[in-house]
């Protein structure tokens, strides 16, 4: 597949708590920010927050299934997280192509996680191997 | 509790086929390379990779178990992927604090990944939020 700077891609991912809780049980991730609603009322958030971790899965994921797609290979990703990722949001993930070096097939490509008002979430730049 | 530049953690994880599965299902990153023992014997690592989300999460792990601990908010991390992990390996995650800003309880985290041949496999670093 041919690809060029400036291609873009979006999908949005549900933060359900069966996946918060899910994501705990296999990483170990038990932080208590995450699980305990308790404790989170006491928080400057004042409720539980998704991982970081979980929500970084979902660029990974459009990386792996739409852009640029199956086979691809992580080479290195930043993340900044910027605001709280709330259980139930909707995050909408969005990549665009910023650089493309045809010889190694290597792309960078910039990662933006939003949630439903338009907030930012997490911004970051990922370099990827592709096919 | 109090936190010294220097101090560190070290934590292993085994990256088992069913923890790769069940990540697969959980964040929908179903590249071949991590589930299709097929389609990954003709890629350059000739078998399945697990995916770089789930290894970076075992950082994570250690974040909010460990060092700094229970609490703790992420504010950024960089990954980069040296090295692939085959399904199986055992990971072996060491974090050690690089600097501490006291007055706003941030600190930055050297991050390390390496396999059971002390082979490294990512190496980043973690900024966060400590309680």
């Amino acid at each position: 597949m041919k690809y060029s700077v400036g291609q873009s891609f979006q999908k949005k991912f549900h933060m359900s708590e069966e996946k918060v809780i899910k994501f705990a049980n296999i990483t170990g991730d038990k932080n208590p920010v995450h699980i305990d609603e308790e404790y989170a009322k006491n928080t400057i958030f004042k409720q539980r927050i998704c991982h970081g971790m979980l929500v970084s899965s979902c660029i990974s994921n459009v990386i792996a299934n739409d852009l640029p797609g199956p086979g691809t290979i992580y080479l290195s990703q930043t993340l900044s997280f910027k605001h709280p990722v709330f259980l139930e949001d909707v995050v909408t993930v969005s990549l665009e192509i910023v650089k493309i070096r045809q010889d190694k097939k290597i792309m960078t490509i910039k990662t933006t996680c939003e949630n439903q008002d338009n907030k930012l979430l997490i911004d970051g730049e990922a370099v990827v191997k592709f096919n």
